[in-house]
């Protein structure tokens, strides 16, 4: 352990000891359970953590006001545990929560659900209007909200506090202080809570055990039921309004197993001495989204280490992961396209493993990737499936082939998690819309593609890995789930292998002629050119085709040069797509726009909407590069 | 893939085709679940791994007539299947199994989960008589017997066939045959299956799919519910009857996925090129004891290779270890303590993981199994927890500790595993017998012991690692969860950071004037003697102080002598125990004795009933050793 203890750190540790002398909680394992079954909930494993080697380091983090603080599990757990008294006994339920990636985030994860409560986190790039839509839609009764944050809350006649003015927010300030005067509405309130805990008189109300007990005894309280909300993560909505998913503790607790194997978190602790093997995470992927896969779950249940991040930053990435010793981390294909572009990458000495999903990878990316020692783990899912459903697993064989078609495969979906049923593909309707027919037994059902790698179809899912459905929104429930499967909307190919491929949501494919164009697969060409760093493709109307494609790319910093972005001729670009590219005639674009940036989500999918919209009306001036 | 292709594997492939064409099974995904649930159960994970990789090495073996078979996911999926379906057309929903660790017996494991039946392994060490009461006490409706062990079942007036006369017995040659005319019951039944798979009109009532639908329409068919028993494995029965221990669906899955993360079965398909990291398991655990500690299932989740093995021969061991590649194996203290011994005994140049329970392993084991490149990884249960429920973690700053300090820590059990509850230590009367006090709330409960490393107590569980209880036993079971909690019997220390130490069987703890020895502590002590393989201490009686303590021991062969065991006089070896081991003078033995072979039940643990006897009655002349 190094750098500094905070002040906070060392009152809590005078409090309530650093060691757990309490007996073992029995978790949720109520009364109402027979022995042989205890409610899966993934809350317990801070708990187990904590117990297991409470001096392990839980959290690492340059804070707000940059300073390096490092916490142990057992830290890490008497502060998840002083906030869930703090909830418990003021009866906080349903907990908002509006910050980075930091560690009163993770703190408030595990409080929540420790005191029996639902999370709600909120995406704060989004404007005061629609947090404030998220929060009162979700019923929440009290928020945490981070510092650099807290005016979305608070400014405004369309706030959520002006509408909301008795629902309490606890700040987080996110400093590491040495001055135990500056502290924020949140370390005040885990404070309260270890402070109520450490004055009940009898040993046995304290602790984990203790704390459970509280809960169990508070009026209304409902013995935990495994299929109980654990968390409510909105969608992005960028098409409507956010969707509130309800996750619940026990698909919460098998996708985040499933994560633990899926992306190899369990480390090695039999090697040879002096070998750490503990999982470093790092915390590029938004919390917010989708509880951040349900890792601060995973990472926790293997007794990792999480390095937080406050915003994304390549050259402290880069400096981190050689640094601090990061083994994983998870992003979106566009993060790490601009990781792989940042001046300061360069190959890293030892492996560390890429969770890549939230948009389809390029073979390009992976290749890139994997020669600077970044080795991607390619999974796929949606906010609806906890995050990752499927991988795209890597055979042995696949070393074998000649040129970058490793790559190709690595950059398919896979095949359904560990813990999951099969992914189907099922075929559609023109519109893109899944559709059953009657089977050799005359019963109506979906039917799956055949296995061609041609055929698209609508990739639907069934099983744990499937969330409970939108919160206080049946019709959208009713549709998620038509007809006994999970609508992904997202079209696909199954390769003879069955493992699955997406081409494109449905409402991307371009029709051109009566051919479908997948812009997934365009995209995929066009950043094989030397200067593109990005591409993304959308339908423009065309009163002959009917659509056409339409390309807007970002280009690479020159090499030594002025760090300008290169310039890409439109004609000199569309004849290497036309010549030099491979592709199918009908495919190629005949437009293209250079932009300083393409628009994207919080969570780094690219917005085609956007997109669509800049087609029609004109690329705004302050991202057009002139041609 | 290389070695021959069994005849009945190409007549298979011819049947059915290596590939998977068939839409992916639902699995048990009935009707009853709503879209976001499927019951947790562990046998779909072979129909996975065939379907994600069909032509992975799913089984390597010798078979009983000495040649080396290899088998594909595929092949092997195939034969579960088409067992399955021989199961379930002819209406057999109780599968006894008496088998070596075969390919048969991993076949039958997955087909009897498939066709909804409940599996009922028996131990081939225990006499006809007693094989006879287990499969009758079960309700077996069907056997699949290896030809070694047939006649345990079909020979003398107490075999099971005597007053059975009408359950089939499936005979397994366990030989790859090039001539398709060798061919015994099991193999057969395989093919009928597969062949009224092949000739059902429809091909959507073929596959996995096909066969989940067929079972499903069977008459008194129920859904799968995953607290459902999917086998019945027995208690070795050391001192009474063998007790059927009934694991549900639900609990087989959870431990299965615990193995995987806990002995880190999930290899990294993310390295370098040509890099294999498929886990190659070793079975030199016997299968049929706890099902393999639920192996059998945690290593086709992860699509690894099962290296069958029909007797422990550590010659072959070593040269499984050296030329397959072997990443995994779990075995026995006594086991390991003999492979350790054995003369081909070398340091591995890879890696290879170890995991060990059934008894309390020393220090000096984990010591010297460490020098040869098998690294432990120590786990503790037994069959009423699916196998290991507890795990030694190895801590990272242990690696700084002087001595063998690190290995005496190892052999502590840790723990709860990840999918647990934690292990408790409850306090004990004088007879070693759990016992309840009134907590400060006057609620009667049991009472942990401090962790104080000393005082000894009854290990007890509570959760998803625990067995449904007994079949046909209720007041067994009652016994066994007396009081909410499921009581192993064995005693234990918890150390000051929470992790649990066995000292002993109540009945083994050795009183002797009035001061308790664990004859565990004790005999990890003796085999620091250098001339000393194995050592077992037992109480005799003594008139003045009640018990004295008594070792049996074996010493090793003499290096580079006539491969003869070392001779070790009594006047000597009590000596060196007195000056030289440092141990409490009131442990020290009075008595020793040298013997050829220790008495062993068929999973390694010492019977310490039968030294008992020996101390009683005199030393049998077989094992007796002059002094």
């Amino acid at each position: 352990m190094s750098g500094p203890q905070s002040r906070l750190g060392s009152v809590l540790g005078h409090l309530v000891g650093h060691k757990n002398t309490h007996p073992p909680s029995l978790g949720s394992n109520e009364a109402t359970n027979p022995v042989y079954k205890h409610v899966l909930t993934p809350t317990l494993f801070l708990e187990r953590a904590a117990a297991i080697e409470p001096e392990a380091e839980a959290i690492v983090h340059i804070t707000a006001n940059g300073r390096m603080l490092r916490r142990t599990y057992a830290e890490f757990a008497d502060r998840a545990r002083g906030l869930a008294w703090f909830f418990a006994k003021g009866g906080f339920r349903r907990v908002g929560i509006l910050a980075p990636n930091t560690p009163a985030f993770l703190d408030t994860i595990f409080a929540a659900g420790a005191s029996g409560g639902v999370l709600i986190p909120a995406n704060y790039r989004l404007i005061a209007a629609d947090v404030a839509y998220v929060f009162d839609f979700a019923d929440v009764d009290i928020i945490v909200a981070d510092q650099q944050f807290v005016n979305l809350l608070t400014e405004g006649a369309d706030c959520f506090a002006a509408s909301h003015p008795t629902i309490p927010i606890l700040t987080d300030l996110d400093i590491d202080t040495t001055e135990g005067e500056l502290r924020g509405a949140f370390d005040t309130a885990v404070l309260e809570g270890l402070k109520f805990e450490a004055h009940r008189p009898d040993p046995a109300d304290r602790g984990w055990a203790g704390l459970h007990a509280y809960v169990a005894s508070l009026p209304n309280h409902k013995p935990l039921d495994e299929d109980d909300t654990v968390a409510i993560p909105f969608t992005s909505g960028t098409t409507a309004k956010p969707k509130g998913v309800e996750f619940s503790h026990r698909g919460a607790y098998l996708a985040a197993l499933a994560n633990v194997a899926e992306s190899g978190l369990n480390g090695d602790d039999t090697g040879e001495a002096g070998k750490s093997a503990r999982c470093k995470y790092l915390w590029t992927l938004p919390m917010f989204h989708a509880v951040g896969w349900t890792f601060p779950w995973s990472v926790c249940a293997v007794r990792g280490t999480h390095v937080c991040l406050r915003k994304i930053d390549y050259g402290l990435i880069w400096k981190l992961l050689r640094e601090e010793g990061v083994t994983h981390f998870n992003a979106a294909p566009t993060v790490n396209t601009l990781l792989c572009a940042a001046p300061e990458a360069a190959r890293l000495e030892r492996p560390v493993k890429v969770t890549v999903a939230a948009s389809p990878p390029t073979a390009h990316l992976f290749e890139q990737m994997t020669g600077l020692n970044l080795h991607p783990v390619h999974v796929y899912g949606m906010t609806e499936t906890y995050g990752p459903i499927t991988r795209g697993y890597i055979l042995p064989e696949w070393n074998k082939l000649p040129g970058h078609q490793k790559f190709e495969r690595m950059a398919r979906q896979g095949h359904g998690f560990i813990t999951s049923l099969a992914a189907r593909v099922v075929k559609t309707d023109d519109d893109g819309n899944a559709i059953t027919a009657k089977n050799s037994k005359g019963v109506v059902t979906f039917v799956d593609v055949p296995r061609d790698a041609r055929t698209i179809g609508e990739i639907v899912f069934q099983g744990n890995i499937c969330a409970k459905g939108y919160y206080k929104d049946p019709a959208a429930t009713a549709k998620l789930f038509a007809g006994g499967v999970l609508h992904s909307g997202d079209l696909a190919v199954m390769h003879p292998d069955g493992s699955v491929q997406i081409l494109d949501r449905a409402k991307d494919i371009i029709i051109s002629g009566g051919e479908n164009i997948s812009s997934v697969a365009l995209e995929s060409i066009l950043v094989e050119h030397p200067d593109v760093l990005e591409a993304a493709v959308v339908a423009v109307p065309d009163s002959h085709w009917g659509e056409r494609p339409k390309a807007y790319l970002t280009t690479k910093t020159a090499k030594g040069g002025d760090g300008k972005p290169v310039v890409i001729g439109q004609q000199a670009f569309l004849d290497w797509v036309k010549h030099q590219s491979g592709i199918s005639r009908f495919m190629v674009p005949r437009e293209m726009e250079v932009v300083t940036e393409l628009p994207k989500t919080s969570t780094g999918k690219l917005q085609k909407n956007v997109l669509r919209q800049w087609a029609l009306k004109g690329t705004p001036d302050d991202v057009k590069v002139a041609p």
